[in-house]
């Protein structure tokens, strides 16, 4: 195998990405270069910390995924985690473990799809770490946060009867994963739209911010696993249950309305919010928020189970088929 | 290959560590087990940040190190950059990308290791990602600490007069790495103490407090990578050079004493600190610190190279040396 071109040091590397990075934002003491970054939290405010991995062959592929993509979507994942809580995305540590099979030319477009999505949600790159390895590419996204404190939304809140919420449309961006790596022709607008939703994910910030400054929400997380595992997490948290109308889902627009259903049901890496609202502020969730539409899905319920009320009338026992890493092992 | 056994689930695996690890601490408003942690960082407090990988085949072996032992070194890394500002390590986030070779008894050991170093340094775990790959085990710590506003010590500060010194014996880790991978006999006191110091090394927070606090530093970074590189790095931050007196260097103690100079000057992961003392406040630096000695191995100066005086009174530029991932791919 060819060795492909890379940084001649690490002072290189850090050298090339803090010219692409803006060291001056509100709160930052000290940026890249030191042995650890040095910051600010507002007063009247607490601290989020969340962290993701994208890993080569489980999140993404070399040769079917861009590279711009793979940094878009591994600092998406930590986003939308910010967008969970509430809170607004301040600052990003990147750890890198780039395979020798990747090459600068890489590295490059991971950090230049990552870095432009942090401009758009006005997060600084503050540091990180880099190795190059034999094995696949592993990113690991750190990302800071704040909100006013007692405002953070948990999954924990939701009570029975209140409403069941989510942003956006479910189980595109599956249906944009099995299209990137089964198409052979070019894709039709739908095509499109859903690997658009696959590769470049949208993180909820500004909509978790509204939810939770205006206490819309009881409760509230990301889609990241799918919608029947993560309902789960979230109604167990709680202690609560679920009933979910099949008809009210925001299901993709296919012809076999059974598939669409099962992807919105079981896709993961939507991104999207789910949330729980009080039956006496549901008229208070505008039906969009920015072009993206909110849609009552359900119920909570005192009894455990999560049941889904299908088109004809009939009830079935909902099973979290969603992505685990440990249940895949 | 027999497939090991592992968690169940993701599920499985949270309450497994939540039972491991304590829900309270100073500041901590959410831990383990929803989208993201919350903490507050005391007023009149900057949050330092900082993350460090632990890579299979890079930084560790499967077969040559105790999955206690690889635990305790990925933390200890990020424990000593916390050191190496002056500030008090409060809150962990783990990224464990563990590998099906591995099983459910190496991420057990994995975390029992890390952990008791936690409960040491009085770090709480609260959150993190998991991901079991078919690549290499790979692990990303990530730190939150603490410091009095003003008080960070940077690598930028050393001024030419300043004195340089060095904390503990160097070169230890590296010998106890070929220890590891080359001994076949029982091991001698001597190479008992350097296999620790690469399984086990301690992080020195209370002497980077020490230093901060009475504001003994100019500028302060940890051995990572080697002296002669680290050393590179702090000079080129602060625009200094710097000359060594290759005596005064804590050389690990062997028959061949060019051997043990190469050592304590290009051998990593001793996690010793590094820092420079500006002349009129030498005295006030205690020989040790804790049982740990204290040495002045030089002087910085203004023209930017670094000098090396051995024995014999020659001077020859030493030229930096110690780990670069980069440089090596």
């Amino acid at each position: 195998m060819r060795a492909k071109s890379f940084f001649q040091s690490e002072h290189d590397f850090i050298a090339w990405i803090s010219r692409r990075t803006r060291q001056r934002a509100a709160g930052l003491t000290l940026g890249i270069g030191d042995d650890a970054a040095l910051v600010n939290v507002p007063s009247g405010h607490e601290l989020i910390l969340t962290t993701d991995m994208s890993i080569e062959g489980v999140h993404f592929t070399l040769n079917r995924h861009p590279p711009r993509a793979v940094g878009h979507r591994a600092l998406a994942r930590s986003l939308s985690d910010i967008a969970a809580m509430g809170g607004t995305p301040r600052y990003a540590l990147i750890s890198l473990a780039a395979s020798r099979r990747a090459g600068r030319g890489w590295v490059e477009g991971f950090f230049d799809g990552l870095l432009a999505l942090a401009r758009r949600f006005e997060v600084t790159l503050i540091g990180g770490d880099t190795a190059v390895v034999n094995g696949p590419c592993t990113a690991d996204v750190i990302l800071a946060g704040v909100v006013p404190r007692g405002q953070a939304l948990r999954r924990s809140g939701a009570r029975p009867g209140d409403r069941i919420f989510v942003s956006g449309r479910l189980g595109m961006a599956v249906r944009g994963l099995r299209l990137l790596t089964s198409r052979t022709r070019r894709p039709t607008p739908g095509e499109k739209s859903a690997l658009r939703a696959h590769l470049f994910p949208q993180p909820q910030c500004a909509l978790g911010r509204f939810l939770s400054r205006h206490r819309l929400a009881t409760a509230m997380m990301d889609i990241s696993d799918g919608l029947s595992i993560d309902l789960r997490r979230l109604c167990d948290a709680s202690g609560v249950g679920a009933s979910l109308a099949a008809n009210r889902l925001p299901i993709p627009s296919l012809p076999d309305s059974a598939e669409a259903l099962e992807l919105a049901l079981n896709g993961g890496e939507d991104y999207q919010l789910l949330f729980t609202v009080p039956a006496s502020k549901v008229s208070q969730v505008p039906p969009r928020f920015h072009q993206v539409p909110l849609t009552c899905i359900g119920t909570t319920v005192a009894q455990n189970a999560i049941q889904l009320v299908t088109a004809d009338g009939k009830t079935r026992t909902l099973k979290p088929q969603g992505y685990d890493h440990f249940a895949r092992a």
